[in-house]
C-alpha cells in the first residue's frame, strides 16, 4: 500500500474532548439533563438518538428521550407534536439542553422549529442568534444578549484579542457539526498554532462542498473567519469566502469573512485546495480523486461517502466521519449553556 | 360565455384597503419611510421594486430603494452586501419599515436574512416571532415582547375575545401575502360575518397547494385558525389542518389549528373544496379543472398561472393575482409598526 495516505477515524480526536468533557462535568453544579426529541420514524434519526443516549450515559449525563409523532406508538403522523414537545422542554427548569432529531418536515419548516428552541437550551447551536454571531465572527457574548430578539450592533461587536472571553462575557455557542470539523482540522495540523488565535487557518485553501445553513455555510464562514481562503461549492454556484479585505469598504467591517462570487470550476478549486470537506446528502455524489491536489486532507461529513474508494491515492489524510466528535461538541455546548444559567446570567424567564 | 364563472381582478378588493391606508396615513405622526432592498439582477424583483415605489409615492409614503449586490452598478455578486444593508436600515431611526426583494440566495439562507430584519421594521411579517404568533393563533401582543428572543408561554397566550386588541396590546403583524389572500376570501364571502370573529371560516373546506414557510403553511394555519378545514398540499404529502379538536390532548391547547396526516389524494381533496388556493412557483404546474368542485372559488398566487385556461368552467369565481392587495397589506403593516414605535412601546434600542 505504498503511496497511500492515512485513514484517520474520529476516535482519537474524540478521545481528547471526552477527557475535557468529563473534567468539566465533574465541576458542574448538577448533572446536566439533555432532552432528545424524536418525532419521525426515520431509521438514521432513531439510530442517532440511541447513540446520543449511549454517549450521555457513558459520560454521566442525564438523557431523556421524548418520542412524539410517528416515533411514538399510536397513529400520529411524522413530526406531529414536535413543537409542543420543544415548548414543554423550554419551560421545564430541570432541562438544560434540547436536541431535536432532524430532518422532520424539510429544511424550511425545520428552520422554523430551530427558532422555537430556547437559545439557552440550544446544544446544537442552530438558533438564529448563534448563526448570526458565527457569521459576524462575534466569539464572546454577554449571555443576557440571548434574551433579546435584536442583533448586536456592529459597534458593539468586540474585536478578538485572545482565546479567552473578556470579563462579563462567555464564548458563544457554535453549531456542533461545523465545530467538530474545525476540531478535526485543528487535530491534523491544518490550523497553525504558531499564528495568532483567530487567524490560525491563514495560508490554507479549503473547499467546502455543500452550502446549507446547517453545515456548509457556517463551516465556510468559520474557516474564513479563522483566516482560510474558502471555496464554498453549491449545486449551482461557487463562492469565495475570505477575511483578507480587498476593497476599502471591506476594510471598515469588523474583521470577518466576506463573500465574493467566483468563476472557477470545482476542478480548479480542488486543484488549489489543501483541504476538501464534503457534506452532500446524496449517495451518488463523489468528489473525483483525480481532481484532488496531491497530499491534501479530505473530510467526509455526509452519511453517504462523498469520496471515491481511491481517495487516499491523492489525499495524505482521509477522515471518513466526524460524528463521534460532533456528539462531544454537543455535550460541551450543554455544559457551557448550563454555565450561562448557573452563573446567574440567564434571565428568570 | 354562459355557465362561465366570474373573473375577479384584485383592483376592487385593493380599493377598500387603499382608502383605509390613506385614512391611517393622514393620522400618522410623520410620513412613514419604507426602505426597499434590491440585491439581485432578477427582473421580477426589479419590477416589484418599481411597483412598490410607485404605490408608495401615489399614496404618500416615503420610499427609498437601496441597491446592492448585482442590482448595484459595479461588479458585486448576487446578494452581496444585502445583510449589511439590512443592518444599516435596522439601525437608522428614520427608517420605519424594511422590505427585501426575495429570492436572493435560496430558501434557507433567505430565511436567515429574514431573522436579521428587526421585528419592529418587518413590514413583510417574515420574522420568526410573527410566524410563531400566527401558528399559535396569538393575535394580540405586547409590542415589548418583540424585543425578547423567547417565545410566549402557552399560559400567556390570550384567548380571542373579539376583533379589537385588549388594553396594552396591539395586533400582531401577519405575513402580507397570506394576509392578502385572507382579505380576498373575506371580500368574496368565503368568510361568514354572521359567525363570531376568529371562527368565520367555519364550515368551509379549502385546499392550499404549496407548503412553504412564506405562503402555504402560514396561509393554511390562518384559515384553519379561523375555523376552516384545510388540506395543505405539498409535493410529497397532504396534511389536514383543523381547529376542531379530535383528541382530549388537543382540547387542552390554546384554540388553534392542529395538523393531522391525511391519506386523501389531491383529486379527493379538490372534490371537497369550496376554495382552492395555489402558489406553486412552476410554470408547468396546473390544477386540473376537471377535478374542481362545481362552483368553487379559485385563487392563483403564483407568478405563473397555476390554473388551466378553462378554470371558470367549474369555478364560480377566479382571482388570477393578489399582488395589488399584498402591497396594501404591507403598507398597513408599516403603519402599524410605526404605531408600535410612536406609542412609546418600542424599546429604545
Amino acid at each position: 500500500m505504498a503511496g497511500k495516505g492515512l485513514l484517520l477515524k474520529a476516535d482519537p480526536i474524540a478521545a481528547a474532548f471526552r477527557d475535557e468533557v468529563k473534567a468539566s462535568l465533574s465541576n458542574a453544579p448538577r448533572r446536566p439533563r439533555l432532552v432528545g426529541i424524536l418525532a419521525t420514524s426515520s431509521s438514521p434519526s432513531k439510530f442517532y438518538a440511541e447513540f446520543t443516549k449511549k454517549q450521555c450515559e457513558e459520560l454521566g449525563f442525564d438523557f431523556v428521550l421524548k418520542k412524539t409523532g410517528a416515533a411514538d406508538t399510536g397513529d400520529l403522523g411524522e413530526g406531529e407534536g414536535v413543537e409542543e414537545a420543544i415548548i414543554e422542554a423550554n419551560e421545564d427548569p430541570n432541562v438544560d439542553g434540547i436536541m431535536v432529531y432532524y430532518p422532520i418536515f424539510g429544511a424550511q419548516q425545520d428552520h422554523y422549529l430551530q427558532q422555537v428552541v430556547s437559545p439557552y437550551k440550544d446544544v446544537e447551536g442552530l438558533h438564529f442568534k448563534f448563526h448570526y454571531n458565527l457569521y459576524h465572527n462575534i466569539r464572546f457574548i454577554d449571555p443576557q444578549s440571548l434574551a433579546s430578539s435584536g442583533v448586536p450592533s456592529v459597534a458593539s461587536a468586540g474585536v478578538i484579542k485572545g482565546e479567552e472571553p473578556p470579563a462579563g462575557t462567555v464564548k458563544s455557542i457554535i453549531p456542533c457539526t461545523p465545530l467538530a470539523i474545525v476540531k478535526c482540522l485543528e487535530h491534523v495540523g491544518v490550523y497553525n498554532k504558531i499564528l495568532p488565535y483567530g487567524d490560525r487557518a491563514y495560508g490554507r485553501t479549503i473547499t467546502v462542498v455543500n452550502r446549507s445553513e446547517v453545515v456548509g455555510r457556517p463551516l465556510a464562514a468559520l474557516l474564513a473567519n479563522d483566516g482560510a481562503r474558502v471555496f464554498s461549492v453549491d449545486i449551482d454556484s461557487i463562492q469565495e469566502y475570505t477575511k483578507r479585505p480587498r476593497t476599502s469598504v471591506e476594510r471598515l467591517y469588523h474583521p470577518r469573512h466576506v463573500v465574493h462570487p467566483c468563476n472557477a470550476t470545482l476542478q480548479e478549486c480542488l486543484a488549489l485546495s489543501d483541504v476538501v470537506v464534503s457534506a452532500v446528502p446524496a449517495a451518488d455524489y463523489k468528489v473525483k480523486t483525480e481532481w484532488l491536489k496531491d497530499g491534501c486532507v479530505c473530510v467526509n461529513v455526509a452519511a453517504d461517502k462523498n469520496f471515491e474508494n481511491d481517495v487516499r491515492d491523492k489525499a495524505s489524510l482521509y477522515i471518513p466521519a466526524v460524528g463521534k466528535v460532533t456528539i462531544l461538541m454537543l455535550l460541551r455546548n450543554l455544559l457551557r449553556l448550563q454555565q450561562y444559567t448557573s452563573s446567574g446570567r440567564r434571565p428568570a424567564s
